[in-house]
């Protein structure tokens, strides 16, 4: 097994009633409390954010895009200039996705074949190629603390044939991330596929513990399927996972969908939200999401949100945060985008310690009965006019 | 005389050489050591910076833009939530312009007569009338330490004629901007016009200040004229000028044009040069201006300038901040901006350091020798292309 030292899990909690867990995850660039809520960072910023706010945001550890970051600047680039860490100057740690998520939704006219996904760049249409040892090997060279295997996430909905080849493919491609690593400071997740299929999900959840992974991602989720549906396959590929090594589900962060996940088990999310609805004008409050745009602020003194310890709700009004989004002021989109990756942050940081305390049902129930979450038509409506390529970039 | 305390400028040093002044000027929002450059914040923030970074970067005072913040979101809404200063969160000075030069550089059929001006808004076409008692009255609203005084700024090239009249014009406003001023805590400074003109220049800067006025704006100047034609306009004013009153060169604001302004008597400056650009990725250096896109820098692992003190040049690479100006991420405009600004205002500490050292000369005469202006022709093309619309706003 390669070894992954200073990569350590240790499980703290498990509450009783939920399953919700409690954790910390050693990484050669500190300890990360878990629950948490992990930043996306594509193209080694934190949209709108230097990673000095980041780190004052109480984020332990932000994600890299190994898609984006390999066509710009180049692997390379980020390699010379001392890895991830060193090129955005982010002394925490770092997670990187493997770029098939992105090479299938991003990448134009992608050919995927056994060996790997060919494609062509987003951004100049020149052609490359994938496989599970470029991945890893450009993971290592963008030198993050996590990197995440090769897989192939099938679309939704989709039919049990292809998410199980699918699914098989992922296994097989990740046979040859773990013998295509080659750094022992960094610590390589499997990701568990299987569609909406409980069946194929404990399947691939028992393959991928049978590997020399050091965590579970949990992938192909929150791509469109009904909320009842994804909460019932996370729970079934998390009852199916082992106790001893951290699950990651991936794409998801809606507040809603972070309390449902830490009660199946989840210990990690990642997702555009926080900073995407930041810089459109839309911000989390206790109550729900509200459009920072609407005219009923243009004169209201208060902060976002009453009590939050956060830069902007410490600083600055609803009326100013809407005159900046409204004038285009990039300062409007990176106050809501500070409110908002704060939120998650928090509610992360207050579940661990309802986990702890042994009271994370009604963490959960009393944040619930309180937050109105934008409906599923609401939120399709927004898939198709964002389009699935934004998603998750 | 209208009482302008708090307000009062202390002249301490003048350079014997060449004239230039070290001095303070007390505001109601805190002391301002002269000569300064004001970064410009038009709608309410320095763009893309928050209050605390530019009270960071080590600016006693900001420009806010009377055209712009009356349009939107309107002096009114501005003077509920707690003037500009309570709007942004700014705790020190701020002036404003009397939204003059707005009007006829950026609103659409504007229509000028002896009472004021009447025109449309850029944002929505809806109809507008300034004249100069309802700019020291919205000025009034936004609630800035120092106000400015209503007044045509006859375009480049124009005849002595028309100059004359935009002159005559300016004066009889400044009269009606005297008697218009109500709050005691806002200090307002005339403006002198004349265009080219010495002898108009002369005169304008006589009446201007025969007048109650707490200081003076020198205004028509970098609109398109020649810089040493420039140079001699601003000499023969600041010539005719009292010595006890600040004078401020509005809208200049190259590095070049700071260091002879302050040799030609000149103790304020602000411009929209180091955010725009910031933004646009250029930078300046002690030996000149930077392109920071440029593919030369793309592994280079240099601040932007070694051994500037800004926050930007303290944490990141030119390698870095060339990949976030490239791939559109606001943080890279930040960056960019951040040390622009400082620089200005470091050139401006130092000048004031010399100056009350009796070594000015040599300290200009130093920077000019290594720094590589922007040459007029391309100055000029850059004019054309963005549009005088864009200059100041």
């Amino acid at each position: 097994m390669i070894q992954t030292h200073p990569f350590r899990f240790t499980l703290e909690h498990t509450d009783p009633m939920t399953g919700a867990r409690a954790g910390t995850l050693t990484t050669p660039h500190g300890t990360i409390a878990t629950p948490v809520f992990m930043p996306v960072g594509t193209q080694a910023t934190v949209k709108t954010l230097s990673s000095h706010e980041v780190a004052e945001l109480g984020a332990p550890i932000i994600l890299g895009n190994t898609y984006h970051l390999f066509l710009r600047p180049g692997s390379d680039v980020v390699a010379e200039l001392g890895g991830l860490h060193g090129f955005m100057n982010w002394k925490r740690a770092i997670l990187t996705d493997s770029g098939g998520f992105q090479v299938f939704s991003l990448g134009a006219t992608n050919i995927i074949d056994e060996d790997g996904v060919t494609f062509r760049s987003h951004l100049d249409g020149t052609l490359h190629r994938f496989t599970p040892e470029r991945s890893i090997a450009i993971q290592e060279q963008l030198g993050a603390d996590i990197i995440m295997a090769f897989d192939e996430c099938a679309p939704y909905p989709t039919t049990a044939e292809y998410a199980r080849a699918a699914m098989e493919r992922t296994h097989r491609w990740l046979e040859r991330c773990v013998a295509a690593k080659t750094r022992a400071d960094q610590a390589l997740f499997g990701i568990v596929q299987g569609s909406v299929f409980d069946d194929l999900r404990r399947e691939s959840a028992a393959f991928i513990a049978s590997q020399p992974v050091a965590g579970f991602g949990i992938g192909g989720l929150s791509v469109g399927e009904p909320k009842p549906e994804m909460y019932a396959t996370l729970a079934a590929t998390t009852a199916a996972l082992p106790e001893d090594r951290p699950r990651y589900l991936m794409g998801v962060g809606s507040p809603e969908d972070l309390l449902e996940g830490v009660a199946r088990g989840v210990d990690m999310f990642d997702c555009v939200q926080p900073t995407r609805l930041g810089r459109h004008g839309a911000a989390w409050t206790p109550e729900g999401r509200i459009n920072l745009l609407n005219a009923r602020w243009a004169r209201d003194d208060r902060p976002i949100q009453e009590g939050c310890d956060c830069y902007s709700c410490a600083h600055h009004t609803r009326a100013y945060i809407r005159h900046l989004l409204r004038a285009e002021e990039m300062l409007g989109a990176r106050l809501a985008t500070i409110h908002n990756v704060r939120f998650l942050i928090r509610l992360m940081e207050g579940a661990r310690e309802a986990i702890r305390e042994g009271r994370y049902a009604a963490y959960r129930d009393s944040f619930l009965q309180q937050f109105q979450p934008v409906p599923d038509s609401v939120r399709a409506e927004q898939r198709a006019l964002y389009g699935r390529r934004k998603e998750r970039s």
